[in-house]
């Protein structure tokens, strides 16, 4: 993670020095084209990583939970998200903060990428994926059930 | 502050429900034409605020050092930024590190306001302005004497 004083944007959205990274690592989570950068992590002055995401035209990021939570401000395009049991219409610069174990999922509905910013905690635990069971729970409210992509 | 999770963008760079405050509390700071907005405050989770900074054309903020580190992202506009001894050109979308005890100013360049995200530990000292010594030694550099404003 580069500590310059000055990350000039390069390409839009993309910055010098800052690698494009697969969003997930991890094998098992449903989520469709979508990048990481990250953006600031100065675990030592801040216990706090900046991110920034980017989901392509009809993709979705991962339907999770966790103890940990997230602020996040759009900064490209629009989109829709889950949180909870709210469905929220995004629109660039909205700010959106999940809750810890609040469900949320990340849908990019324009014809550009939906682009957000994510303020998390540089500790924190795993997300976790919906069991059939919940799946089940979340799709009893019809909304919520139309919305999910897993 | 607001823990809703939907905190909408209402006119350009104004959010729903989170005020527009004075720069600065403190009296005996130099600064012109800047405006405040926190949009994440959430100690428990991550110990770091978020806050919104937005600089008039012609204006300018403190110029400051101080122990916390700030990482910010422009999101409006166009500045130049003293860092240290560095002076820097910024455009929408930049980043800049300000480490710890660098001296730092910010200016708005352009047409349009310089608004920017500035992160910060919820905990942290409180800044310090420069000395007539600390100003006479800024000074001894011509483009860095020729960027302050006091």
């Amino acid at each position: 993670m580069s500590q310059k004083t000055h990350i000039a944007r390069t390409d839009p959205f993309r910055w010098e020095g800052v690698p494009v990274l697969a969003y997930k690592e991890d094998p098992g989570s449903h989520f469709k084209s979508i990048s990481r950068q990250v953006l600031f992590d100065d675990g030592k002055h801040f216990g706090a990583q900046l991110r920034y995401f980017e989901i392509a035209p009809g993709g979705h990021s991962t339907l999770e939970r966790h103890d940990h939570a997230h602020s996040v401000m759009v900064i490209r395009g629009a989109g829709r998200a889950l949180v909870g049991s709210e469905i929220l219409d995004l629109r660039t610069h909205d700010l959106v903060r999940v809750p810890p174990q609040a469900w949320h999922q990340f849908r990019a509905t324009g014809d550009e990428p939906l682009g957000f910013l994510c303020l998390v905690r540089s500790e924190r635990d795993k997300p976790r994926m919906p069991t059939p069971e919940d799946l089940r729970e979340m799709g009893s409210d019809g909304n919520v059930g139309a919305f999910i992509r897993t």
